[in-house]
């Protein structure tokens, strides 16, 4: 099956605005420090247009490998029509303390409240460094479309 | 939307091996060691009814990461039926030295074949070590299908 021809750069960028803006949930990867052991789980995001929303338990091992190591690594979308992203985490969160807006929107997009659970949860805020986007074998020239948190393609 | 019922833990694993056998990607998460900054990529697998081969540059990140931890998470299957699988990497393989017939399988089902490329390629051979797999909330319970590389449920 022959594939479609490579996607432009200003293309690749579209998609992937519509996938952070539309999609539920990312494959969310995180490690321990020291060991190298790695974690990964799905988690549902809020993106607001330059930052991703999370929230997990602060006592799971992605809350605390995130608070332990401040980085991420996001994969959205099927595995041939991918955003990949290498994000930083500057801010956790508790659930008591999120603003009722951003709480909100969360829990609007999402279907999952947080503040309505006892145990302590964190939100944490995920800021893209390095970001790409692929489909097929013929996109992995120029996957990448934004490096040290800029995008490499204008609006 | 009110998902259905939770699957019988007898048809998840029937599920699962369904998906080890016919799915041809998975996001592959490891870590550097000491640093516990994560990488994750989908790679193409070959799964042989107890392990699963995969194949990538000996010099990219996975690749490193394999080689220095052998710790590995693997994602397969969309974020709301998935296969969720911790495992070890006890073979590290130089393309140049699979069996054929091994590599003729891989090229076969994963439609790659890294002995007809020039550079350094490893295929890890994975042994998942604990297995767990869910739909939606409602299945989060008696998502552990295996641990300490046995199946919890007999066939």
């Amino acid at each position: 099956m022959t594939p479609p021809p490579p996607r432009t750069a200003k293309q690749r960028k579209q998609d992937t605005l519509h996938r952070l803006e539309h999609d539920v949930d990312a494959w969310v990867a995180t490690a321990e420090r020291e060991t190298g052991v790695p974690h990964m789980v799905p988690l549902s995001f809020l993106w607001d247009g330059a930052t991703l929303l999370m929230a997990t338990p602060a006592s799971s091992p992605t809350g605390r490998n995130l608070q332990a190591t401040g980085k991420v690594r996001l994969g959205i979308g099927p595995t041939r029509d991918l955003v990949l992203i290498e994000g930083t985490v500057q801010t956790a969160t508790e659930s008591t303390e999120i603003p009722d807006e951003i709480g909100d929107a969360f829990a609007a997009k999402t279907g999952f409240d947080p503040r309505r659970l006892t145990s302590v949860y964190l939100y944490f805020r995920i800021h893209p460094q390095r970001l790409q986007a692929w489909r097929e074998e013929n996109e992995l020239t120029g996957r990448e479309l934004m490096r040290d948190g800029h995008w490499l393609i204008p609006d």
